[in-house]
């Protein structure tokens, strides 16, 4: 690596930025979340638990590489990046609650309340929650130049995503599904919900902390959004089906177990690969409006469609 | 009721305020609320029983009293005053959940876990924390007088106070207590916590909402939020301890019962009603300050501490 690489890790080789992102948000996020010693330092401690040392932080990745688009400064990403692994964590800790997917693995470790407790388990999420709102709304926020409308817009923009309109409606409608038919309309919508919504919200928080993008720039990212967000979770379905434990990280086949419809058990696995294959293209293109602006962004749409399969 | 009482609500006795405030908010709700119909309509319909039709709104009646003292619209003290109850809401659902509280009665009626299922209790819950945040942080947010900065700090206010530093910790603290002897510094800090930092929330937000007070005015209301949310839980523990289940529309002796640490069972129940008294008493000390204009407050913490003994 380069004397010029090793000083602009945003310029470095994929591997080196997502490195370089993924420590500046650990970093980060430990310095937001209150102190493990903090009174109630069990409910910290445990808190601490759910959010570091863990996951590829795929959020704050495409964060940081749509703030690309738009000349966003670090510091504001980082803010943003946070928010969103944040609610990120939160819905996995709920999402493992024994009354929901009853899970005990969850990136390599027991999950929060086999850890820790149910009601710890519980707390932990409303928690993180509210912790990512009150970061979006911080009067430090990205630095001196203040832009307290576009605060508010982010925080719309994270609430509505996360709501019963975006991914815990998903979870919702996942759960009304469990032992039904589901058509591949409905499959997308619960996914659209359940995890695009919040890597939407990733994307496009990540460009509204920089320069205003013009109408149909944001129109083009929308859609590399929304495309990303179903890839992701068709990867997910595959993967499940074809991934081992160990290489996860959270215990395998657990959907098909469940008798959870996914893309795989819907359309079977060649036609789920081929869908993904066609997803990643369509995301690819939304970006050609951006030119080389989009590098990083079209990097982390092959690491995304090509993680372990 | 006069005719100028019928036109002007805020001016009317203060039952029939009272009754306006409750019937303004319930409306002001439902209106915010998604469409039971909407999709996904289970979860939405639960959100909508578990926030509309129930509760004395002790928070909104707070914001919309407090909001005299600095003489705000009052379309801008219903934002506030249903987002704290969207708060207050989750977190009588979450509270209820049978990992937490396990209560079957809340308002009257079934919790909303017996009435759906424990998942959509849990979603309910988070959904209903994001609508809140989302409300605050609405373009159309009090008319047209912007003011994004107030916004923001109205966003940090209440997620400081819902979260792990505020009403989610003292929970926490709460879970820790069962079975083991507190102090009293140590019960005061748990229900600061609990109750004690949504009541002041609601107080500060509802005074927010209008005209900046000058320093001194901004510490008197701090110290009233502050005694009147103890004043709050004492007669909580209280009621908790004397009434029937009938009256509360909650499980009577459910602390007692569940070997939890009230002020009842710390200082037994006639020196909790001097207690009561006391904090009664300071809490209408510090509004001295605001002459004519607390008069609404005044009632408010009348109405708190004579409910039901």
């Amino acid at each position: 690596m380069s004397t010029s690489r090793s000083a602009d890790p945003l310029r470095a080789p994929f591997a080196d930025w997502t490195r370089a992102v993924q420590a500046r948000v650990e970093a980060a996020l430990s310095r937001h979340l209150p102190p493990a010693e903090a009174t109630p330092a069990r409910l910290h401690q445990a808190m601490r638990y759910a959010s570091l040392n863990g996951g590829k932080r795929v959020r704050p990745l495409l964060a940081f590489a749509a703030g690309e688009l738009s000349a966003a400064p670090a510091e504001r990403i980082e803010v943003v990046a946070c928010a969103v692994e944040l609610i990120h964590a939160y819905s996995l800790v709920h999402d493992d609650l024994p009354c929901m997917d009853d899970d005990v693995l969850r990136r390599g470790r027991p999950t929060c309340h086999v850890e820790y407790d149910e009601p710890t388990a519980l707390l932990v999420g409303d928690s993180l929650q509210s912790l990512a709102f009150e970061l979006l709304a911080r009067p430090d926020f990205g630095g001196h130049a203040k832009n307290p409308e576009r605060q508010l817009e982010m925080v719309r923009l994270l609430a509505f995503s996360s709501g019963s309109l975006g991914m815990a409606g998903g979870q919702a409608i996942d759960l009304d599904a469990v032992g039904r038919e589901l058509n591949q309309p409905e499959l997308e919508l619960m996914h659209a919900l359940k995890t695009g919504a919040l890597i939407r919200a990733a994307v496009m928080l990540g460009a509204l902390c920089g320069e205003p993008l013009g109408e149909a720039a944001s129109v083009a990212l929308d859609r590399f959004a929304k495309r990303a967000g179903l890839l992701f979770q068709v990867v997910d379905d595959i993967l499940d089906c074809t991934a081992s434990t160990a290489t996860l990280g959270k215990t395998a086949g657990k959907d098909a177990a469940a008798d959870k419809p996914t893309y795989v058990s819907l359309i079977g696995l060649e036609r789920a690969r081929e869908f993904a294959d066609d997803l990643r293209e369509q995301a690819v293109d939304a970006l050609a409006v951006f030119g080389a602006r989009a590098q990083r962004l079209l990097e982390l749409t092959d690491f995304i469609t090509r993680r372990n399969f």
